[in-house]
C-alpha cells in the first residue's frame, strides 16, 4: 500500500484499519532501510502513528510541519513522495537522514541540532499572524529537547493569544540517551497521573463520554479554572507559561492522536499536546534497547546484531576510567551523549563524578567552569558540531574566569551519514578565538592519551579533538616526534603541513606528488597556539608550503600559519573546506569536500604549477 | 556608618534600625558614585536589603554568592571591603561595574552575560557535594534572566536532593527593558496571588503565626502535598522542576528576607526564593523610570537629568523607522535591548513588527531565520558581545536554511565602562566562520545607511557592525569611494588597511608616520568577504602593509588579508587585539588595547624598522 502513497492527500480518506496496515508497512520499510544504510531507528519507529495523524489532520506543506532535530522524520518522508528514493537514505546524493528543505517542499526546515524547532515554529506562526493567514504550524519535539534552553526561550514566546501553533511533545521517556533533570521527573508525573482523556474505544467513544463535545477544551477549562485546570488538566509547567495544555494521549494510537490534534486545531491558540510514544515500537530489540538503536550502523534485521569496531570514543572512555582511578578530582560531563562519546563505563564506575545534564550544552560548559574554580578537573565530552553552541560559555564562564576545563571533542572533521548539520569542521575557528585556548588534534590512540595528559595540565580551555572512527594507520607508523612530527628533517621543495585524520590522505597524496617534487609532510598534534618558529624551521628552503586541513577555511590553522609565519620567498597555499558538506558515505563526502587523496594530489600539482607560473611571469608588485 | 564596614562580619551584629540606616547610606553612596561615573542604577538601588540579608545569613566567601549578570552587586561591593575604592567605579584600574573574581575574593565569578549564574552555582554546589562540604551557594537572579534558556537548563539540573543551593529570584518586574513572554505573566500571577508568608510584624510574628515553626517548610509541604503545595505554596513552574519554592516575600524588607533565607538554609535542599523588589528603590526618578536608569552615564543627582548625544544607535533606529514605512516585510527583533539598540520609536510606530523576545538571543536568531523563510526581512539588533551566544543559530537556523537576516550589531569594538565581558571584539571571528556571511563595518552615519541597504539585499547572514557612540569625524571628511576607500591611489611605501571606528585613530597616526615614510590609509566598509584583488592593487609597490583592527587577532580580517592576498615582497603586519580588555574610560582602555593613536604610531615605526632590519640581515630561507 505504501508504494501508492504519493502525497499526504492519499492517506486522508483511508480507514483506520488501512492506516494500521500502512503503519506496519512504514515500520518494515524503515527497519529494512536502516538495517542496510544505518540511521536513526528507535525514534522513527516510535512516531509513525503521530506522523500519519498529523498529515491527516493538517494540510502540509501549507501548514508547516517541523520536527525538532529532524532525525525522526522517516515516516514523514515516506508519506511525502520519498518512498521511491528511500533506499538511498543517508547515501551521497540520496535522501537525508534529517529533514531537509532543499530535498522536499514538505520539509519546512533543514534540521540536526536539538532545541531549534520551536523557535522556527514561532517564527513561521508569527509570519502567518502578520500575513493574516489561517495556516497552522506544528512542531514535533521530543521530551529530550525540552531540556534544551532554546526550547524554553521559544516556549516563553509563543503564548500570544492568536498564534496558530501546535506543539507536539513526543514523550518517549528519553532523549538521545536517558533523560535527566527535574523536567524529566515532571514528565514522569504527567505520564503516571490520571489523564484527562479517557480514550477507550476510539474517537466516537471519546466524544460521547466526555461532556465537552464540540467545545474548545481550552474554553471549557477557562470557565472551570480552578477545578479543571488544577486537578484534571493539571497546573502544569506549560500551563504556567500560558500555553493551552492537552494530554496526555497514547501517541501510538492514530485515532486518539487525531482527536486531540483536531481539538487543538479548533482552539485556534497555541496548544501543547502531550503524546506518549514507545521508542522502537514494533521492533523487539529496538523496544528493549531504544538507546542502542537510537543511531546505529548496518545491522542484522532479524537479530538486531551489529558489529562494533574500536574507535576514538572507546579509547577516550578507557582513558577517562583509568585517569579517574588516580585522580578523584576528575569529573566527566556530557550533554545527553553518554554512549556516543564513550562514557558508558565511566558513568557506571564513577556515578558520583558523572554528569549528564540533558541536551544542555551551554549549561554543561558553564557548569564545568565553576567545577574547575572549585578545584575539580572537568572533562566535557561533546561532538564537534555542538561546540558551535558553547562559544560564549567557553569564553564567559571558563576563559574570562581563568578556569581550566578539558573539552573532549568527538566527531571532529567530516562525519559520514548524518550530513550538513553534523560535520565537525567549524570548531577550530571558534576554539582559537577564545583567549588562552589550546587545541590538540591527535590522529592515533597513543597521541590521544598524550594529548589528554597535556590538556589536563594546561590552563584555560584545552580541547582535544578527534574524528569518529578508528585511528590512522599510516600516521601511526610514519612519524617520529612529539607535538609536531615530520617525515624528514631534510630540505624539500614542498612542505605540506597538516593535522588530524586527514593526515593519512595527505601521506598517500605526498607519496604520489614525491614522484615529481621533493616533499615532506609535517603533522601537528598540538595545533594551537601555532609553533611559528618550528614551522618556519621545517619549511626553510622550501619553494612551496601547503597547509591541508579537514576544517572550514575561515579562521583555520592555515590562515594563522600563513599570516604569522615568515616563509621567505616560498609560496604558501591553504587547502581547507570552504562550503557546507552534505550527507553521504565517507569517501563520497571527502571527494566532495576536496579532502580525498586524489583531490589533494590534484590540488598540490595545481598549486605548484600555478606558483611556478606566477614566479616566471614575475610578481605584480 | 558604611565607612566602618570592612567585611560582612561587621553587619552581622547590627540591629534592624541600624541596618535601615546602613541601607540608606549604601543608596546615597551608589547614587553619588553613579551620578559621577555612570553605571547601573535601578537594579543596584533595588537589591540593597536582599544583599544585606544574604551577608547576614550566610558566610560569604565560604558560602559562594553569585549575582547573575553581576551588574547589581554595588551593595555587595560596598559591604565587602570596597567602600574606600568605590569612587573609582568603572574607571580604568578601579572597581568594576560587575562582579569580578580578580577584584575580590568575595566575588565568586566574573560576570556580565545573562543566564550564566545558575549554571555556575550548580557547579559550585555539586563541587561542595562531592567534597562533603556543608557550604551553601546562593545565586541571585533577576526575573529577566529567567527568560534566558541557560537559566532553565541549569534549573533542570539542580533538583538533586542534597544540593545546598539557594536561588534568589529577584523579581523587579522587568528585565533590562520590559519583561516579555509567558514566564513574565506567570511571575505576575505569583506576585498578585496570596503569599504563603504572612509577614506582619517581622520575624517573631512570622514564627508564632505560622504553624510550621522549626520544621522545614519543604518537609511539611511533603506531608500535606496536595493541599499545601497546590493551594498555598502553589504548584508553580519551579515546583514542577523539583525545586523547593518559597515566596513571595517583600525583597526590600530585611527582616522578611532574612527569615525566608534562614528557612531555605534549614531545608538543606535546593530552594528557590521569590523576592519582589522595587527597581530604583529610594530614588524618585529611578523608581519612576527604572528603564532609563538601568544603565546610565553621568547625571544630575538632584534631577536625574543627563545629556544625550546622538549615536549610531539613534541613527539605526531612524533608519529602521524610515525603511519600515515602505517595506511592510521589515521586522525588528531584540533580546531585551529595545532602548539600548535604538528601537524605541520603531516599537511604538510598528508594534506588530517589533519583537522583544526577552534575554533570549538564541531564540531571537532562530526566530529570524524562520521569519526570513516566510518572506519577511528580519533585522536582529544585538550587541557585539552577545553575538557570541548565537553562532550556532546563525549557522544552523539561518545559513544552513539559506535564510537571509540582517544583524544590526551595536557596541562593536571597545566599549568604555562595562569592561571585560562587554567588549565587542569577538564578533568578527564568529561571523566570518559562517558560510555565506557578509560583514560591514561603517564608521559614519552615511555609511551606516549605505551598509543597511546593502545588507538588506544580500543573502545569508548580513551583519552591519558599528560602535557605541557617534560617527568618526576625520573619516567622514577624508575618504572617497564606496565599500573600500583610500586616502590616495598613488604608490606609497606603507599601506595601512583598517576599518570601523579605529579609522580616526589610524588617520591621526598616519599623519605622524607620514613625516618619515610615505603612507596611505585604506578603509574597508564592507570588510568580509575580503576584496583580495583590490587590496593587492592598493598595496602594489608598497614595501610594508599593515592591517590595523579594533578586534581580536585570531580569525581577524588581518589574518584573512595576509593569508589570502599576494603582496609580493612586501612585509605584512597585523595589529589587532590579543587579550581580554578590562573596564575603564575609552582612552585608557584604547591605550591598554594598543589601539590608541600613539600606540599605533609606535607600532608602525617598530614594524617598519624591524622589517628593514630583517631585510638587511637577509631572510632565513
Amino acid at each position: 500500500m505504501l508504494e501508492r502513497i504519493k502525497s499526504p492527500s492519499d492517506i486522508k480518506g483511508l480507514s483506520y484499519n488501512k492506516l494500521k496496515t500502512l503503519a506496519g508497512e512504514i515500520r518494515s520499510t524503515i527497519l529494512g532501510t536502516v538495517s542496510q544504510n544505518g540511521g536513526h531507528l528507535s525514534s522513527n519507529l516510535g512516531d509513525v502513528e503521530l506522523t500519519i495523524a498529523i498529515h491527516r489532520v493538517f494540510d502540509v506543506p501549507r501548514d508547516k510541519l517541523i520536527f525538532d532535530v529532524g532525525h525522526q522524520a522517516y515516516a514523514h518522508k515516506l508519506l511525502t513522495g520519498r518512498y521511491g528514493t528511500f533506499s538511498t537514505l543517508r547515501r551521497f546524493g540520496g535522501i537525508s537522514g534529517f529533514t531537509n528543505r532543499f530535498e522536499s517542499g514538505y520539509d519546512a526546515v533543514t534540521a540536526g541540532h536539538s532545541g531549534a524547532a520551536l523557535s522556527a515554529a514561532v517564527g513561521f506562526a508569527e509570519a502567518n499572524r502578520l500575513s493574516n493567514s489561517d495556516d497552522y504550524v506544528i512542531a514535533v519535539i521530543g521530551d529530550g529537547s525540552f531540556t534544551n534552553g532554546m526550547t524554553f526561550e521559544a516556549l516563553n514566546n509563543c503564548s500570544s493569544d492568536d498564534l496558530r501553533l501546535i506543539i507536539v511533545l513526543n514523550d518517549n521517556e528519553m532523549s538521545i540517551s536517558r533523560n535527566v533533570g527535574g523536567l524529566s521527573r515532571h514528565f514522569a508525573r504527567m505520564r503516571t497521573s490520571r489523564s484527562y482523556y479517557h480514550f477507550k474505544h476510539g474517537a466516537e467513544d471519546f466524544l460521547t463520554h466526555i461532556p465537552l463535545v464540540g467545545k474548545s477544551l481550552a474554553a471549557a477549562a477557562k470557565k472551570t479554572k480552578d477545578f479543571l485546570k488544577r486537578v484534571l488538566i493539571k497546573n502544569t509547567l506549560f500551563d504556567n507559561l500560558g500555553v493551552v495544555y492537552l494530554g496526555s494521549v497514547d501517541g501510538n494510537d492514530i485515532v486518539k492522536v487525531e482527536t486531540v490534534l483536531r481539538e487543538a486545531k479548533r482552539t485556534k491558540k497555541c496548544c501543547l499536546i502531550n503524546l506518549n510514544t514507545v521508542k522502537g515500537k514494533g521492533c523487539d530489540f529496538a523496544e528493549k534497547s531504544p538507546d542502542k538503536y537510537h543511531s546505529i550502523g548496518k545491522f542484522d534485521i532479524r537479530t538486531g546484531e551489529s558489529s562494533h569496531s574500536h574507535s576514538f570514543s572507546d579509547e577516550f572512555g578507557n582513558i577517562m576510567c583509568e585517569k579517574a582511578e588516580n585522580n578523584d578530582k576528575l569529573i566527566a560531563v556530557t550533554a545527553s551523549m553518554c554512549d556516543g562519546t564513550g562514557l558508558t563505563d565511566f558513568a557506571k564506575e564513577y556515578p558520583d563524578r558523572f554528569f549528564d545534564v540533558g541536551i544542555a550544552e551551554e549549561h554543561a560548559a558553564a557548569f564545568c567552569g565553576a567545577m574547575s574554580l572549585a578545584g575539580f578537573l572537568p572533562v566535557f565530552a561533546v561532538y564537534s558540531t555542538f561546540v558551535q553552541r558553547i562559544y560564549d560559555q567557553l569564553w564567559h564562564d571558563v576563559a574570562v574566569q581563568g578556569a581550566h576545563i578539558v573539552l573532549a571533542i568527538d566527531r571532529a572533521g567530516l562525519v559520514a551519514g548524518d550530513g550538513i548539520t553534523h560535520q565537525g569542521i567549524f570548531d577550530i575557528p571558534l576554539l582559537t578565538a577564545i583567549p588562552g585556548a589550546t587545541v590538540y588534534s591527535p590522529d592515533t590512540y597513543a597521541e590521544l592519551l598524550q594529548c589528554f595528559d597535556r590538556a589536563a595540565s594546561d590552563n584555560g580551555v584545552a580541547a582535544v579533538r578527534y574524528p569518529k572512527g578508528p585511528q590512522n594507520r599510516y600516521s601511526a607508523r610514519m612519524f617520529d616526534g612529539d607535538m609536531i612530527k615530520y617525515t624528514t628533517d631534510e630540505t624539500t621543495d614542498l612542505t605540506v603541513i597538516t593535522y588530524g585524520r586527514i593526515t593519512d590522505a595527505v601521506l598517500r597524496a605526498a607519496g604520489v606528488v614525491a614522484c615529481r617534487i621533493s616533499c615532506k609532510v609535517v603533522k601537528a598534534v598540538k595545533i594551537f597556539p601555532i609553533d611559528i618558529r618550528e614551522y618556519e624551521r621545517l619549511a626553510a628552503g622550501s619553494r612551496y608550503v601547503c597547509i591541508i586541513e579537514e576544517s572550514y577555511v575561515e579562521g583555520s590553522i592555515g590562515q594563522k600559519i600563513v599570516s604569522e609565519c615568515d616563509f621567505g620567498s616560498a609560496e604558501a597555499y591553504i587547502k581547507a573546506i570552504d562550503k557546507f558538506i552534505p550527507h553521504g558515505e565517507f569517501d563520497a563526502i571527502s571527494d566532495y569536500a576536496g579532502t580525498a587523496p586524489e583531490k589533494i594530489v590534484r590540488d598540490l600539482f595545481d598549486f605548484v604549477e600555478s606558483a611556478d607560473e606566477r614566479e616566471q611571469s614575475g610578481h605584480t608588485v
